[in-house]
């Protein structure tokens, strides 16, 4: 057997997410049946990230293992021909048998968009368009990002209660305001379920004046979901890359 | 009855085109959906175009006559508040009676987005991907787009036969290359059914060297559809301007 690494990006609109559910649209059910129909017997796939329903990824790697000698080119193609219109995969490479899509994981750069403009229909599964954009002070959002970066407890920013470690560590984190599109990139070594919408939310309430830098550093130490009780949708996220 | 103009966008991926169908999903049945509830009676709407199923609308206009005395501002937002997610209503303004969308229009620009570059599953209702991009000559298009300005018979160029004036004024064509996306904007007093995607599929045909700058001249003069079978997908294609 050989182990197949893949990149792939997919427009998460019309997926129930990327894990497959009984009944639902998924990625990796789309994914999965491609290369049942390649291989002749079900193939499962092994994702770095389990990205939620809305959420777009540019970058997403999955790993499976393969009997058939084939080259990663073609591979490649196999899967593009057959796969649905929203769901491409960039690359296909063959990697050793210790490699774990999820564990050999070094770390993730996700982005989320925040529309301050005027709505525009065309953009409404690809940008958050918050209420009253005006009441928004961006100076105060982009001063607050620094109180996430390093190594946190995350506690506070997942809506998962039974993981058992939340501790993740932000090595990056810029906001930048072009136009009145604000796009928030944060990278890290792992990132707990919902934690960049969390984060993403309670920096829009600092941007609203109902709550402080200070707030977020108390919310933080906390170690207490029900005190960052937001979330923007998940239409205006993105999986942008995966390192290994 | 007070006649009122509204300029509009919508995303034309799920609907069958702007104007009203039995039992499918249209603009106008969405837009006359909502004035109905707020007028307690059917309410017709009469639009500048009829976009195709999948094009989108930065701009399209149309009208309805109203009895009711509320201040444009208020139309605006009680069409926004109860439409659906992708249809959004950028203006409202009361016009005199003699004002018809359709007839009173001067003019309109289209723009049809091609990329070039590798496929992004993200993109894949926004923009068109051509087959081989790599052998388009991008140069050879922009050489040929100035065949279609000036006044033409668009015979050749468009899908419906029964059309009896098929003359039209081309004022602005231009195709704008920027990194690997290719954009033609057109300009024109009126636009035949499949027009601009028909021109567009002929451009590529040039781009491909499968048809000359001369083929396009004859073709546009021998006024026979047949001689330009060529049609590039609905979902690249904007009404991004209609002007009074």
């Amino acid at each position: 057997m050989f182990r197949v690494l893949c990149r792939c990006s997919y427009d998460g609109t019309n997926f129930h997410g990327f894990q497959r559910q009984k009944h639902l649209r998924s990625v990796q059910q789309e994914i999965e049946d491609v290369l049942e129909i390649i291989h002749k017997r079900p193939v499962k796939i092994y994702a770095a990230s389990r990205t939620d329903a809305g959420v777009h990824a540019l970058d997403q790697v999955f790993h499976f293992d393969t009997e058939l000698r084939m080259k990663e080119y073609n591979i490649l193609n196999a899967l593009n021909s057959r796969l649905p219109k929203d769901i491409y995969i960039n690359e296909c490479m063959f990697v050793d048998k210790q490699f774990y899509s999820r564990f050999s994981c070094r770390g993730k750069t996700y982005r989320y968009l925040i529309d301050l403009g005027k709505y525009n229909p065309l953009l409404k599964n690809y940008r958050y368009f918050p209420p009253k954009p005006d009441l928004i002070d961006v100076d105060k959002i982009i001063a607050a990002t620094n109180v996430f970066i390093g190594t946190h407890d995350f506690k506070s920013f997942t809506k998962n209660k039974h993981t058992t470690n939340t501790v993740r560590t932000i090595s990056d984190f810029e906001v930048i305001k072009q136009d009145d599109l604000l796009t928030f990139v944060i990278t890290g070594n792992g990132f707990l379920h919902h934690m960049v919408r969390i984060i993403v939310a309670m920096l829009l309430e600092v941007g609203r004046g109902k709550c402080s830098k200070e707030d977020l550093k108390a919310i933080l130490a906390a170690r207490n979901r029900l005190l960052a009780p937001k979330l923007v949708p998940a239409h205006g996220l993105y999986l942008v890359e995966t390192y290994y």
